[in-house]
């Protein structure tokens, strides 16, 4: 079954710091004539870094679009056109200090397919050599260290909301069950 | 640690049909003055209907924000202030045709809390009664029923890169092996 959308018209109506915002009309195959509006967004990584005791790095932090403070896995945001490995080997030292070693691919998620064009890419790594953190100048940053069993606890009980750090915390779970 | 970041301006620069995208200026606890775009979003559900084979319906769409065709739990945007219960309880007789009995909360997701507002709550529930199937004008979908392990090896190998079905995967597992 033919299902993809024609664009017949596409219009920015926002060009931001982070988000680009697109109005746009689409032919669906049965003919119809609908409008679809675009949040459009480089994309970004998750990092899910363990150390030597089975642990791994978190960053709590205030989300400003959602008004409180949230418990989640590294993460950042592309340059457009970045290779996520690359953005991803960066972000981690950024925000926790270590550099990553022996990153493995763990998958990709659609956070908001309805109308936003942003795909996060998931790393695993393990913890390596000290290099120092280096946030951006609006970042602003605590680090601790939860087992997977904890970050699932966090995930079920509601303390942990975040997609991005429950959809990694599955991957890595099947990844170890599947070794 | 105080992290709360104050608004210090609040500008609307697109209201749309599905969101309303603001660009805002906000103080720091430092004291720092920072840019921060939101997109708001009145919230959705996920709903997660098992039948008596133990299968879940899935629906497959055409994302036009993402270019593709994706397989997710059945989802819905919630009315601004809608208990999501019945959001829920609407939804699923709209994409599926069967209304849900025994509802259980199973949690709730922050797709995108770097810049978006959209809460989704999720919902599990068993195959009631056929009501009749009733899509909104521009909607169009294909169902289908796949079992949980079916959707969690589909999270794994790439096949099923939405968010809130990876994480209803997560939370409806941890049901199960907690009941």
């Amino acid at each position: 079954m033919k299902m993809k959308e024609e664009t017949l018209t596409k219009e920015i109506v926002y060009d931001g710091k982070i988000i680009t915002v697109r109005s746009d009309t689409a032919r669906t195959p049965e003919g119809d004539v609908v409008p679809r509006e675009v949040v459009e967004h480089p994309g970004g990584v998750g990092i899910a870094m363990e150390d030597e005791e089975g642990k791994f790095f978190m960053v709590t932090q205030y989300r400003y679009a959602q008004e409180c403070v949230t418990i989640e896995f590294p993460a950042g945001k592309k340059e457009y056109g970045e290779d996520p490995l690359t953005t991803a080997q960066r972000e981690i030292i950024e925000e926790t200090g270590y550099e990553g070693t022996d990153f493995v691919y763990l998958g990709k998620m659609f956070p908001t397919p309805a109308y936003d064009s942003e795909v996060v890419d998931f790393y695993y790594t393990k913890k390596g050599a000290y290099r120092g953190q280096h946030l951006d100048d609006d970042e602003y940053l605590n680090l601790s260290r939860m087992t997977l069993d904890e970050i699932i606890d966090g995930a079920v009980e509601g303390r942990i909301p975040d997609a991005k750090t429950m959809c990694m915390a599955l991957l890595i779970q099947q990844m170890k069950l599947r070794k």
